[in-house]
């Protein structure tokens, strides 16, 4: 079912993990588009996840790299290039990691340490990876970057703590250099807000579980799954989406829209006293 | 606990219709600080509704218009002018109603000719006030107009139905007169978004206690009050907000704002399986 | 150049005139895609445009219907569904007059009956389409629905009048009815917030070239071209986007997260200096 | 012209430098009203500016401190309580700085140690405020807190650099520790998006004068002032508006509502008339 969205170009994926990341799907579709690309992951991530397995599949090379770290960052460009023959026409940025949430400090209690780290793994280190693509002109014209958020950077959910701020900070990188990008090279630069997913990382924030059920209900179109995201994302690097820029794109199935469904109610309202089923029709609304 | 933050100002209130109205309040409130006002209704609110009894306390005049009506407008905003001693300082706007709600007609089977006066009565209404107002030339600089907005108009909840689309229409002319209105005689128009509130007017749509519950629990602040709709409307009338435009402003407690909450989420999952309590310290969030 | 994105798609387009209009294009790159298409416009319309050289190149049939009238809605749908051999996979609506504007008549002089007809053309012919559609239940299901907009419909732009009214309407329905349509059939809907484009439309707005320059200078992108505003029609009306829904998409060069590029402050500054006032006077707007 | 709006209760008001300062008329202005406050700044800034001055004339204490320093905000809640006789109601942030800006780095060229000073200067530090208040429990039930954003943080102007990402990190603490602190205690956070003014910090900013006079016609109530600004700030910290919380408030004039105006359209139409290109070198932004 390939459409050949991607044929000929070139691209860098940062963050894939193990099946369930959307990376990694992302990664399998470019390729199956048409697309050659590089694997990018820090060492212990690439030890811990099964990153060889679709190294190997794909026919990409990983290079290593911690993306808080310029002159790797330097290394991921230089030898993409290299590696597949050309300048980069499409980069994911899929990486994300609070310190605070994984020793359980509330947001009330931030170690401010941990918050420069959340902030720099999740968010600068995007900034990063434009910089340096700018200062070595790796990116060719029209190329297109996208990079993973949360509906959390623009309403607040309870325990995603300063991962919430980084999303935040994260998006605003992201039309601070589409502007500069856009008017130099044509790139075009933007976030997606992506439904809640089963993956590893996700998993770390408390109440997953029913929150993901809440978020379904309240979609109309239902949760957006890992697969769903990887086409979306392929259209984006595409060249029919030229002149989108600048954005954050919800690939939510309407949940960002919603302030409450009739589903969602209904599972609430059977929270709140004996729930009777028997005439459960829609009968208005 | 007055302020005297309307001293010396003229209002002209639509839309009271008995003590749960916000507009009642806001009458009141305007009046303990120091404003003259009238108030205007259809006769048939006047009737079903107590408002000669606020316009005796208040020591206000009512004027009977049907505010869809541009001839009964102008007689409005002629008395008001007459009676009040000069130009108005502050207007308002509290009237919506939808007859495809009322017949429970639903959002895919509407009437066209009930939407139309859904539009009518709960937004086109609005313009027709300002339009009156500007060509009687009847404002004073520096005016403040407010609408009472829900948080519908900009995301969707189940059983709103085309009073959703009203108000997006509203909020709307809001910002297209607000432009107009401002640069040419430095009046501000904005609209409030409000907590849902037990008036007579929400009670229409279906379900709305639960909602309020869940609007409740998800606003770290829980509801705003119609009293504190009142007190946040003076500061919008008073001298203190003159560059304050073209917005829609919340007064919510926080729930435009949020995604999910602990309280909320609590109560979700109360609904999803068998809820124990016994540990209910909020330990990571 | 096709991907073959739509192949076995149904669709119908609502409002191509001529070559310069963007239903056109869409129409083009529909049927490149693979899809088969039925056309509808008003009689007038298709007397005044190029409809029926449209409709020879691409082999599909015009069907004459007026958008505001449910029962030639009924019509294009029963035909449409007969003569493509199916459900309808997806729809745009390019459909938009502003009698008021039409005939210069100010926004704080408003007509209301031509306010009426403005929002009935523009706005609720879309809601119209929608509840034919889903009582015929002619729309296959994960179908997608793209109605187009300006971004004046949330940010107000002087001269645009009530057709920023009308644009804000039509937004609120894609949202009202995208949740209903979404929940019973996964059908998505969309609007497009599309750059200024030289179309016979927008040429009835005043000192629309020089805005036109503005926005393509405030846009790190340049303006998006009708072609460019098409080929992103494609990926919405694809199966690669099948969890975008409710969203009002910017198709626009970035030019809606700008405040001020440094291209459009030259020019802007370039007047500052030899500013004379002699013509100040407000003729339009 | 007092009203009392602010009698009995006390404040900190952070980033006062000089009668230009926003910092500045907030504390006339909650002094006006009724208030006691101490004031708090940086050794440096204080001999810079003329803060020792406005202590004088306000009978208020000055309390050094870094903000970005935790021991140093610890102390100067502990002092602000002990001398106000009480906990306190009202918090004013008004801090921001960008050593990127001042060195003339671009924001395709950022020193990334100087990002990180950014940040916390001008928005970490409202965390660290909050969390010393609320680990001392020193804010009084319905307290009100402010700080000063940018419409930067919403969209992008050429030139903000990364004080644009730093606002809407400072935006973001706003929304999640509005959260917090408000379903604990009651307390509401809020930023206030002003109107540019010129004071020294936004002097730094280039072409800043040019952007004035565009911000200023295009809003329609022109730019709103730096008194302007203090009065709205006395309504936020007032009991009126006890409900109003996460948001992020636009006092503009309306211009984030805005996408063109007629006047700044006429404005900039007329530099188009006469453009030479001779010098158009991008040199910072």
């Amino acid at each position: 079912m390939s459409h050949n969205l991607l044929k000929g170009k070139r691209g860098i994926i940062f963050g894939a993990l193990n099946e369930m990341s959307i990376a990694w799907k992302v990664a399998e579709r470019a390729v199956a588009e048409g697309a050659v690309i590089t694997l990018s992951n820090t060492p212990i991530a690439v030890r811990m996840g099964e990153l060889n397995a679709l190294a190997e599949k794909l026919n990409a090379e990983i290079i290593l790299a911690d993306a808080t770290n310029v002159e790797e960052l330097n290394t991921v460009f230089e030898k993409s290039v290299d590696i597949l023959g050309g300048k980069i026409d499409f980069i994911l940025h899929s990486i994300g990691m609070s310190p605070n949430v994984r020793k359980k400090r509330t947001y009330d209690d931030l170690d401010y340490g941990m918050l420069e780290k959340t902030l720099d793994i999740s968010a600068i280190s995007f900034h990063k990876m434009l910089q340096v693509a700018k200062k070595q002109d790796a990116m060719a014209e029209y190329g297109s970057v996208i990079a993973l958020s949360y509906v959390a950077a623009q309403r607040t959910f309870f325990g995603y703590n300063d991962m919430a701020d980084a999303k935040s900070l994260l998006e605003s990188i992201a039309r601070s250099f589409g502007y500069i990008y856009g008017r130099e090279k044509n790139v075009r630069i933007n976030t997606i807000f992506q439904s809640p997913t089963p993956t590893t990382a996700g998993s770390e924030v408390k109440g997953m579980e029913d929150l993901m059920d809440f978020s379904n209900k309240m979609s109309p179109l239902g949760n957006a799954t890992v697969d769903e995201c990887a086409d979306y994302c392929i259209t984006l690097f595409s060249d029919l989406t030229r002149k989108v820029t600048m954005q954050n794109l919800f690939h939510d199935g309407g949940f960002s829209s919603m302030g409450m469904s009739l589903r969602a109610m209904n599972q609430y309202s059977k929270g709140l006293e004996d729930y009777t089923d028997e005439n459960g029709n829609i009968i208005y609304g």
